[in-house]
């Protein structure tokens, strides 16, 4: 079996899938916990969970192939290193090397948006292109192409909440103005809404269905934003589908469809965008599986071994 | 040996290289004409000059081994049709098929950005991933990884200059505001500088030298907005190095310095951007030499044959 670990701020979801037709064999969360000794402990118990879960359930026999990886941060994939991980007090951890020793297996590590990239072409079965859009808290994206990631010349691909699309736009946390991410990002939608729910954008499309009008410009502004973002990363790689994921994708059709016609009323202005037919090309991610950790457990696998 | 024609709105710009070691063999110019039947008359001609001039200096018993064109348009590579090139009369044509015809050898027609992007991979003796971002009347880039063109989905990647970068911006031909063309194109900025040099760009520059203020300001506003280009092409696809080429390029050192201190600017605003080193990933892409037409010749090379 392969295991995958999606290390989030609150929990790890731990999956194991088979290592021949890569289905999903168990499921097991645990608390992320904070540091990097949590961090590592915890991993190490969500992998023998889900190990063990996967044994009782189909494969009593199987052993652990492979571990991988995927956790925010900057990520030196090729020596398994993480830095700057900050909502998990992680300054620097050889979070590769560790894992591999208390599991016995190669462990994979992988940055967040890529493990869920590889993730979601898979289960959605996608061949060719793919540009895989996260709306969270940030804004950034991850690519596929016939299966395998472009992690860039120095691992940045992608980072296109900080590409500016308004000079005269809010200071972005990184320094700049008017950045992507100012406007199409979960995380600064709900600063801006405000409010007191768990979840703030689901409280703010609900405001604006209600015909709040403040909340519906500002739903506006997140769908128009999101469809800037799918213009920019058709205009730049041309991918065949953008799949949209991250914590605003939960909103499912909700998100979906205005963003599909954010697009459409686009391309009624232009000749050009029309002729790029974005509104078709975007999808969401399958809202009711374990995309990132599904991926995490896919980046494990070694290029020559999943030819 | 192979030929590559680099077909613009006036002229024919024709090479030919050797098999081996891809060494230029020869260099002739014809009239490119307008419509059709022009074009492909004198696209043979140039092809049957250059292979004259290279037999006649270098390669006597050499034969066409393969053709590459490189032109402005839509172009669907796998079948070598060209549409909508308009400043060459062009609607439709099956060039490939009617040059190869003619020519009796392999004939594969490309994008002039995608030629010229190949031919400055090669020419700057490059390796990983490049990004040719090409300021010329327009705004467009191509991308190359380890010698191969990524050409996208639908063979549009690298349209870059229609990306909106100013809500409040001008309107563009395409039909969108603030694209990066608007700002960033030797088309535009010579527009709004009018003059009546045969050399608009080249007539700013001296202009903004001497002090002119409105001069001044407009280069800024071109070297800026290269500058938002280059950001765009690292921030999405990650690429090692940008190659600026194209007619602006002509500039030199009068483009590229400024433009690095513009990118040194931003990243003094910004730990991200500097971490990124944008300005050290820059080159312009090499003068005096026949870029698009040696790229067009190594586009013809089938990738079997060049691997």
């Amino acid at each position: 079996m392969r295991l995958g670990l999606d290390i989030g701020g609150t929990k790890i979801d731990a999956v194991a899938i088979a290592d021949d037709d890569m289905r999903l064999l168990s499921r097991v969360r645990v608390a992320t916990g904070f540091g990097a000794e949590a961090v590592v402990r915890n991993g190490q118990d969500a992998a023998l969970q889900a190990a063990e879960a996967a044994q009782a359930a189909a494969a009593p026999a199987a052993r652990i192939a492979s571990v991988g990886i995927g956790i925010p941060g900057i990520v030196d994939a090729e020596r398994g290193v993480v830095r700057h991980a900050v909502n998990l007090g992680l300054t620097e951890v050889e979070l590769g090397g560790a894992l591999a020793e208390r599991l016995g297996a190669p462990v994979r590590v992988e940055n967040d948006v890529n493990a869920a990239s590889l993730g979601a072409y898979h289960l959605l079965a996608l061949t060719g292109s793919m540009a895989y859009l996260n709306l969270g808290t940030g804004l950034a994206a991850g690519f596929v192409n016939d299966g395998a990631l472009w992690r860039g010349a120095r691992g940045t691909a992608g980072e296109i909440g900080h590409i500016p699309v308004d000079p005269h736009g809010e200071r972005c946390a990184c320094g700049q103005r008017g950045c992507l991410e100012t406007v199409a990002s979960g995380g600064w939608v709900a600063r801006k809404w405000g409010g007191t729910a768990a979840l703030p954008v689901l409280e703010l499309f609900d405001a604006a269905d209600a015909g709040d009008p403040r909340a519906v410009a500002l739903r506006a502004e997140l769908v128009d934003g999101a469809a800037a973002a799918v213009r920019i990363l058709v205009l730049t790689g041309d991918v065949e589908t953008v799949v949209v994921g991250g914590g605003v994708s939960q909103l499912g059709a909700w998100l979906l469809e205005p963003l599909r016609a954010s697009l459409e009323r686009q391309a009624l202005e232009s000749r050009f965008l029309a002729s790029l037919a974005l509104s078709s090309r975007v999808r969401l991610v399958p809202l009711d599986r374990p995309v990132a950790a599904v991926g995490a457990a896919l980046s494990g696998v070694r290029p020559e071994a999943a030819a």
